[in-house]
């Protein structure tokens, strides 16, 4: 079981513009558990920075945090809000409008993963103008940056990639940013989603780019290193998602791994959104990322398999992992319920040097 | 030879905004041939829609066009001024947009290639608004659309894919938009690029959508058809350049295609821009691409080769065609020089229910 510390939070680039913890979760009228991932994202990968929730009566989600008004976060320290609720269409409802605008009042910064930009609602582009409050969209890019040239560059990097969207690149990516800190390895998490971007407080979000800056972006969020350490590049969809799978193969090139690890939930009966197609076989879909990898990186190797067994018994989960071990040769571990020791050793024993 | 005809021009899309032929092509300044290949492309395949060029003292390129003044464009029914000087960064310098601003006052309409917006320039806005003359950035994208969804649709597709960039796939595209409407079969070229959107008055500029939407861009510009006939859809890029392959790869996916061609340049010493990185082998590219596609098309065959030979004497050309003939099993022509006869045959031959 992974218990994330406080040594996992290091702030990688204090943001200028003055949004950033400490936090407060807005979970305002959340359905259900999926609709709040960033905030519990957030709550799992940093508890450190995350000070309460702020839930609304209808909220139908919680988490292990104590519940506070803005002006109580505020006077606790928060420095920001953040808002995670993904609803339909990524759209704020005139409720969530309200309140933020009421966090601004009282005091917060607001930070978002939504879709729609903060400053799209005019009542909060107004409060926040007025107050000198700051709205940070992790949706938004806002810095300059090259296409992608494929210039080989110095550092170790490794690539999550999936056989699906949502398979747990983000976490798998986060586990091993924890364990090889706690082997003393100078290693940071290099975040390409707006919840990657919040837990990071920095990144890029690669699927909002201009399509022709995928593999550049990429580049710009895992630059050159010199240090011995590693840059853990957060992985998004699947070379085999017919919907995505662009931003999949610009991301890989881009980032020029050195070492893969393939993420995968066992079960899911087709791809995420698309009943007409079926997840890809773990071989076949690592093998094709290896392929793909080689253009940019031509000694990439894999080190291992996460499963996400959130929907399976111990044994189960341990028996899938056993399988994914034999039909490719890898370690395989759930992260979130088993860490990734195993994965990291090998990894180790890969890149000995 | 190829000779575009009257015939290849019909208009796809009457662009509702009043923008379109007759066309002024705006030359300026420009230092060389290459940095007038948007226009030089609209000359070459849509002549009858252009009455004149506009060129400065200084233009180091011609077209075989009468020169006009922009009154003289406008009495000889000129409808829009075409920019597609692409000079480095996509700008325009002071003097074009001078000159924009008085082909604007002369009563012309304004069509761009360039990345830069024209109403970036407040004084071309302004004109636009004072005279109510209307301004088109063809690599702006105005149509909503979804991501791509993978489900399979009807009618038969063709789209060019190349070992690099530039590398002639939207000649190629053109060129059997032709050949199969002098055959009698309903076709139409489908643009993903900016030269290509303004030679078919409408299309999608592929590389500047929001990377999410690649694919799902791709199934936006040749929607299922019931006729019998054949979109043929301009490709992009190439899977192996790592500056752009997401875009390749999305675009195939989306595209779904029944049929590709596979377009390549022969002794170009490297990738476009990239000295680093070689050219890739015709077969390993069109194999990568064929096992792309099966992800959205199962039953996908490549039907032919087209070389760019500009470069080459006809002798050489003829013997580069040979041997890529050989080496593929597939016919081979530079369309430019040599047509497309031989590839839409093997296509009918192919698809001949």
């Amino acid at each position: 079981m992974i218990v994330p510390t406080p040594t996992s939070g290091s702030y990688q680039s204090s943001p200028a513009s003055g949004w950033g913890p400490p936090y407060l979760l807005y979970l305002g009228n959340a359905p259900d558990d999926l609709s709040i991932k960033t905030a519990r994202g957030l709550a799992f990968w940093r508890p450190q920075w995350c000070l309460g929730q702020y839930r609304l009566p209808q909220c139908q989600s919680r988490l292990d945090l104590p519940e506070m008004s803005f002006a109580a976060a505020r006077a606790a320290g928060a420095n920001t809000m953040v808002v995670g609720i993904a609803n339909a269409g990524g759209v704020m409802g005139p409720q969530a409008v309200r309140d933020v605008v009421a966090a601004i009042e009282a005091g917060l910064n607001i930070a978002s993963g939504l879709h729609q930009r903060l400053d799209a609602h005019p009542e909060i582009a107004a409060a926040a103008a007025r107050t000198g409050r700051v709205l940070f969209d992790a949706r938004r890019f806002q810095h300059a940056i090259a296409v992608g040239n494929g210039k080989p560059r110095s550092g170790r990097r490794l690539l999550t990639v999936g056989t699906d969207c949502s398979v747990g690149k983000m976490y798998t990516t986060l586990a091993l940013e924890q364990e090889l800190r706690q082997r003393g390895i100078s290693a940071d998490f290099r975040a390409t989603g707006q919840t990657g971007i919040l837990i990071a407080g920095a990144g890029v979000p690669i699927d909002a780019l201009v399509a022709d800056f995928i593999s550049g972006g990429a580049e710009w969020v895992s630059p050159a290193r010199a240090d011995g350490g590693w840059d853990l590049i957060e992985g998004q969809g699947s070379l085999f998602h017919p919907s995505f799978a662009g931003v999949s193969l610009g991301l890989l090139h881009g980032a020029q791994p050195d070492a893969l690890v393939l993420c995968h939930e066992p079960q899911r009966p087709h791809l995420r959104g698309l009943p007409h197609y079926p997840v890809p076989d773990l071989k076949l879909c690592l093998e094709a990322n290896l392929y793909s990898a080689r253009l940019t990186r031509p000694d990439v190797i894999a080190v291992g398999i996460a499963l996400n067994t959130s929907k399976l018994s111990r044994a189960a989960a341990e028996e899938a992992c056993k399988a994914a071990e034999d039909a490719l040769g890898l370690p395989c571990q759930d992260p979130v319920t088993m860490g990734v020791g195993r994965i990291a050793d090998w990894l180790f024993s890969c890149f000995a040097s």
